[in-house]
C-alpha cells in the first residue's frame, strides 16, 4: 500500500455556480439575506455539486469503529467492551445513528476496524480489521506505518462505495472507547496547545477524571514530541477510526462529494485532513458545535461556523445527521421559492 | 363577542410522563445527557402530549397576514402592497413558508385579516377581514375593542380547525409590512424598556431607518402610556395578526396542543399571551433565535432557549418550520433507540 493517493488533487468547486446561486437568492420573495445560514448553505452546495438546483436526497453515513490502546490508562467512563457491543447496536438498529439514518432515509455504512471485544461477522457491518486495538500511545506510536496506511484506505473505500451509489453528501462518524483522548492528543499536537485546552469529559468523566486524562495526554505528547507532520502525528497519536475519517474526507473531496463534519473527533480528523490537503477545506460543511470541551477550539482553527448548537456530545455522526434536514430545507427553499417577478411581489 | 374564553384554564402537562421520559432517556444506549436539547425536547413533548412515545408527524402552520396603519410613518424597507401580494404567494406556493410546509408535509393555513392591497378571494386563503389595516398607533389606538376581540377569535378559530385535524404541533406565523414596528412598540410597553432596545432592521432598514423607527416608537409609547395591561397594550399597539397569534397560543394551550414559537413578532405575541395566561408558558417551545435586534431580549424575558440560531429574520413561521425536523428526530430517537438491556451494551 502507498500513500501517494493522498496527494491527488481535490475537485474544484464551481465559482460561477456559486455566483448564480447568490444572484438567485436575491431574486427570491424575501428580504435579501433573511434566510441567513440557509442561504449560505444552498450557495455552497450549488458550488460543490456543480448544480443550479442542489439537493441532498442521497446521504451516506459511514461510522468507523475501533478500539484504543490508551483505554488501559483509565481515561473513559465506559468499559472498553462497549466499542464492540455498539458495533452490533449500530447494525441492529438500536443506536442513535441507526435511528437517525433510518429517519433520514440515509445509507448507514458501519465499518469495524478492530475492537478488543470482537463482535464477529454481523450483517450490515463491513469487517476491515487492522488489529484488536491501537497500541497505548503513552508507550509508543499508536499505529505502525502499515496500519496507518490501511486505516486511511478503509476510509477511502467507503467513499468509493458512496460515490458509486450516487451520494450527494458524505458524513463520517466514529465509535471507540477512549477516542476523545486520542483526538485531544492529536489536536494538541496539531495546534501546539496544552492538553487542558482540548481534553473534555468524553462519555462523562468528572473533574478528577478529566484531570487524569490531561496527565495521560501530557505524557503522550512528550513521548511523541518529535512527530511534527500531520500524518506522523496521526500515526503516533490517532486511532484506526480517526485515520479512516481522514482518508474518507480526502477521498470525498477528490471525488467531488461534499462532506458534513460531525463533532469533536471528526473535526480533529478534518484538521489532520486539511493539514495534508489544504484544498480540501471548501468541501467541508460543519454540522454542530459539540458540548465536548475542545470542539470550539477546533472549529476556530478551521474557521468553521456550524449550523446547530444543541449540546450534543455523542459522536457516531449523530450531530451531522441531525443537521441534514436543515441542508435539505435550504435546498428546497433555494430551488422551490418563487422570484419577485414570478410571484408578482413588489421588491424593496 | 366576549373575551371570557381567554381565561378558560390551560391544559395540564403530565409531570409523571415527563418523569418516565427522563428515566427512559437514561436507559438508552448513549452516555446520559449526550443528546442535549434533543433529550429535553422529547421529554417536554411526552409531558405535553401525554404520551410515552411523542410524535410530531401532524404539524399545523397558520400564517396570519394583516396591514398596519403605522406603515404610513415610513418604517419599512418594503411598500405596503407587499402584504397582500404575499398572501397570494403563500397560497400559490412560492413563499418560503409554502416551500417549508410542503417539505415537512405540514398543513399550511393562510389567514387574511385585512390588507390595504386586497388580493380578494384566493383558493387556500381564509378571509377573516377585520379592516384594510389597523389605525396608525402614533395617532390613536391601533384597534377598537371589537377589532381586538375579532382578531383574537380568528386565531382561536385556526386552532379549533387544527385540533379537529389531529394536529400534534401548532405553529403560528405572520406577514404584515411594518409589523416589526408594532411588535417592538408592544414589547417596549410590556417590558417597560426603551424602543431602542427592541427596534431592529425589520425587512432591511439601514441605521438611519432604524433611528427613524425608534423616534416613531417613542411617539407611540407616549401616546399610549396609560395602557398598562397586556390586552390593552395589544389593542393600542399591536396588529390584527399579532392579536390572532395571541388568541391562537392561548387556544392551543387550552386545547392541549404544543406550540412552536417562531421569531420576533410571534415571540412578542407569546409574551402578551403569557401575560394574559401565565399557565400557558409550558406549552411553548421556541424554535430559533432571530437576527432581528429585539428578539434576544424577548427570549430572555420568557426564559426561552431556542433550538437553532441561523441568522433567520424572515418571519412567516419560517424559523419554526426549519426547527420541526429537530423535534421529529428528537421523538424518533426517544422512541426508537434501544436500551442498554435490549442491546446488550455495558453501562458506565
Amino acid at each position: 500500500m502507498s500513500l501517494d493517493w493522498l496527494s491527488a488533487p481535490c475537485a474544484q468547486p464551481d465559482a460561477g455556480l456559486a455566483e448564480s446561486a447568490r444572484a438567485r437568492q436575491l431574486q427570491l420573495t424575501k428580504p435579501p439575506g433573511s434566510l441567513g445560514a440557509l442561504e449560505a448553505v444552498a450557495i455552497q452546495l450549488a458550488s460543490l455539486q456543480r448544480a443550479t438546483r442542489p439537493t441532498v436526497d442521497r446521504v451516506w453515513i459511514s461510522v468507523f469503529a475501533a478500539d484504543h490502546g490508551v483505554a488501559e490508562e483509565g481515561v473513559s467512563a465506559f468499559p472498553q467492551a462497549v466499542t464492540g457491543e455498539m458495533v452490533r447496536n449500530f447494525a441492529t438498529g438500536g443506536a442513535a445513528i441507526s435511528v437517525l439514518a433510518r429517519s433520514l432515509g440515509a445509507k448507514l455504512d458501519v465499518v469495524n476496524l478492530g475492537t478488543v471485544n470482537d463482535p464477529g461477522d454481523i450483517a450490515g457491518v463491513r469487517r476491515a480489521i487492522i488489529a484488536p486495538s491501537t497500541a497505548n500511545f503513552c508507550q509508543g506510536p499508536a499505529m505502525t506505518q502499515a496500519q496507518l496506511e490501511a486505516a486511511l484506505s478503509v476510509g477511502a473505500q467507503s467513499v468509493r462505495a458512496a460515490k458509486e451509489s450516487g451520494t450527494q453528501l458524505f458524513i463520517g462518524g466514529e465509535m471507540g472507547i477512549a477516542n476523545t483522548t486520542a483526538a485531544a492528543a492529536l489536536a494538541s499536537a496539531l495546534l501546539e496547545e496544552p492538553p487542558s485546552c482540548l481534553a473534555g469529559a468524553g462519555t462523562g468523566l468528572n473533574a478528577a477524571g478529566i484531570q487524569h486524562k490531561v496527565h495521560v495526554l501530557e505524557r503522550a505528547l512528550v513521548a511523541h514530541e518529535t512527530a511534527k507532520q500531520p500524518l506522523e502525528q496521526l500515526r503516533c497519536l490517532g486511532g484506526f477510526e480517526i485515520a479512516a475519517l481522514v482518508g474518507a474526507y480526502i477521498a470525498a473531496a477528490q471525488a467531488g462529494i461534499p462532506v458534513l463534519v460531525d463533532g469533536f473527533i471528526t473535526t480533529t480528523a478534518a484538521l489532520v485532513a486539511v493539514g495534508i490537503q489544504p484544498d480540501l477545506r471548501p468541501w467541508l460543511l460543519f454540522a454542530h458545535r459539540s458540548k465536548e470541551h475542545g470542539h470550539a477550539r477546533l472549529l476556530t482553527a478551521l474557521n468553521a461556523d456550524p449550523l446547530i448548537d444543541l449540546g450534543l456530545r455523542l459522536g457516531e455522526a449523530s450531530g451531522a445527521a441531525a443537521a441534514v434536514p436543515l441542508l435539505r430545507l435550504a435546498c428546497a427553499l433555494h430551488n422551490g421559492m418563487a422570484t419577485f417577478e414570478q410571484a408578482g411581489v413588489s421588491n424593496a
